[in-house]
């Protein structure tokens, strides 16, 4: 089982420009703020979170109650100049989960609808398999040398967008996955447990498409943040040993605080 | 001519694993205040910032100076527990701005040496063309009843990201010019003067290769900023008229604290 | 029982001269930013913290674990180019559980010890009274009619000044109470339990000394932020009713998110 | 002559309890993370500011526009719940500068009329003197072994008021200078120019007073963050030399980016 939650700014299109458009750095800096704070919270609850459209984001929330988000929720609204609405939806994958949550959500009225409000609803369905969240970490082998040091920034910027789209699509239609780039050259995927050849296929084709060789850590927990550092170790093993996959074998440090 | 900086954070994917690797939510929140407050300070000086891969981000700084620059590379120092490295580098067109500026950097040392810290260089060529800058603020007709309230909120990033990658990728083979998503719908890029015709083909294009159909308001200015503001009431005015091109002539209202 | 949690930035002083004085309005807005952080992440688990001497900070805890501390200590140890030490004592008193936890901490080594960094320290003692903690919120009668239309924004600071002084002072001596100004004209007390006489001479002798006249709403709860939210419900009261005490009968609306 | 803008949030008691008493840590948060921007604004153009009661600051803004002051107004806007009003004054010294920029904005209406929201206005006389503005940067001889190491949390927190709210006063009735505690044993006073014996008795006065030992670094310089980073190298020199008073002597470093 995996939860998902789905956060959508309320009616922030028509703020955005209201009376008058307004300056776009301050949006930026309004939207990365908020992001940021919504990994303070949830990542003390040990959620993640993704900034996807930045004003529709989705977290991973396993284990964290309706209740928690609503302190959240609530949290933002004394915070910022917009409010949010969240959905919590449950599936036996990322793309289930999301696929809730998205339904229920857009049951409550239109993201534009100026008087549909910081709703926070809960999906009921709970009799669902009970297996552990997987995430694979991925990064670029050598990006250093191959990217940042050798092509100009833009193009540095296209290279890993090129990567991260062709992910994107396939772990999501292969294997019912949720990726999203998380900066530098690093692409997080919240997964189904996924076998060794599952994984081995993703890095070939990548390679095939956009010949770029990824390694990759893999993880599994019962919440996507023990997943996550999961991977993470295992992804440092990658470096060290020289290998493209390794996965579940790392004994994780600093775990007491985690 | 356009001026733009190149920042890199210094040394900063090791960084992320010293002496283990660090929780994800965490580093997401770094990235994003990190962004945030790059907005907020190239912002005030009429700068535009954009976030790139996070880690090395794209700015626009005509009429910054060297010595502002060096003023918010020493907030950064004092406030986060990275730094960062600046090149300012200018051109005839966006993308010969970056090939400098990023060329320049790389001179420096690797993005990954311990001792290049908190560079600061300046390109030195200062015989270019005087012409204004130019900013395209696309967005994508009905985006609330075609995307966001329709899809789920994944498949929702999916379509987006086929649109912006799309879009990028061409504005920069045809035009030099750079263009960024920037959350929700909404793709800036930062162009030499383009004529109508060119407009008129990018959206007709990008119906062509991902069916969605976008309108774009454009801007020319002294800065970014002002470009940017133009682009934005522009693009205001395209909702209003139902057209999808409108450039230029808009009236800039609240101007006088712009 | 009351839990506090003394917080200590570690080796702070000469953080902020090395190599170099650093900027000042830099250094306020670390300051500032970190307290924020501490508020939100202590605030999301029922907790309630003040800046005290902002690199020496104050925080009443009940119910957040040594572990969960130690969540909030490491991200404050990614986020910042400076760490935190955190003590968490116990007492029968506000003034006594600070007490407990300053000795515990100070015991590690100096708050300049180059080489005392991070540490987590608990109290063992937990056979105590399990009384129920209290807040009392204060603010002044007509503070925008008598101060802050009517005094420079200088000699306004002057007045509350005076005001908090005098009261921070007789709480501690007379209730082991811990008062702290938190803006405006606003002071937070966290107290034993206090009766109905004790809060009128509080009143009475602020008004004697200081020439204002203060009203107070009054919480009980089993955590800091359940009794000062009811304090604040009360104080609401004294402003509806024109009372200068209100204590324990509000209801506390908003309940489910708090 | 020195610069002072008086910042006032609007309506913003009524604000906090509407529709019910918000959380207090949210309060605590949005008002510090307020107080940062506006310290990392005005301090990337060389002002100063000050928190005074957090919802009323004080700020020294030699050399910053109105236009300037007006994109900052305007960022507060789109990033926070509430909005702010600037009064711009000016003087011969602190205080009356301060006077001036109260008494233009009380003029404007109450702080908590519904309707006057975000003035900014300047004050019109420029005939005035062109002395240098001075700032004095206190603290406390051995504080971390007298105070910090030696008292319990909160005492030490009383100990620091007793200074900073007797420097406080005798400053302002004596030299009409501004002074704020700014966190750990440090107080900032901006001050017209003060003679050797000034500082002298300022420092033995508050030893009398409070049994406290202070040593000052002064500097001088066309704005107010000239001034304080001259005084801090004189305050590096007091520590070095274990002089109690050191001034405008100090060669100032890394002064190319500051």
């Amino acid at each position: 089982m995996v939860q998902v939650t789905v956060l959508q700014l309320d009616n922030y299109g028509p703020w955005t420009v209201t009376p008058n458009p307004r300056r776009e750095t301050d949006l930026q800096a309004l939207q990365a703020r908020l992001y940021a704070d919504l990994c303070q919270q949830f990542g003390l609850l040990g959620g993640y979170v993704f900034y996807g459209r930045f004003d529709n984001l989705i977290a991973f929330t396993d284990g964290i109650s309706k209740r928690e988000h609503g302190r959240i929720q609530q949290s933002i609204d004394n915070l910022y100049p917009v409010s949010v609405s969240m959905s919590i939806g449950r599936g036996n994958t990322p793309k289930q989960a999301v696929e809730i949550a998205s339904a229920n959500l857009q049951e409550q009225g239109s993201s534009q609808d100026a008087d549909r409000s910081e709703v926070l609803v809960e999906d009921e369905i709970d009799e669902l398999h009970t297996t552990a969240v997987g995430v694979a970490h991925f990064d670029v082998v050598d990006v250093t040398d191959k990217i940042t040091d050798e092509e100009n920034a833009y193009e540095a910027c296209l290279s890993m967008e090129s990567v991260y789209s062709d992910l994107m699509r396939r772990m999501y239609a292969d294997y019912d996955a949720l990726s999203f780039f998380v900066g530098g050259d690093n692409i997080i995927s919240v997964t189904p447990k996924l076998s060794d050849s599952a994984l081995d296929e993703v890095i070939v084709k990548t390679k095939q498409n956009t010949n770029v060789q990824l390694q990759v850590g893999y993880g599994l927990g019962d919440t996507p943040s023990e997943a996550g550092m999961q991977a993470k170790h295992n992804l440092e093993l990658c470096r060290e040993k020289g290998t493209v996959i390794e996965r579940d074998r790392a004994v994780v440090e600093r775990s007491s605080a985690d």
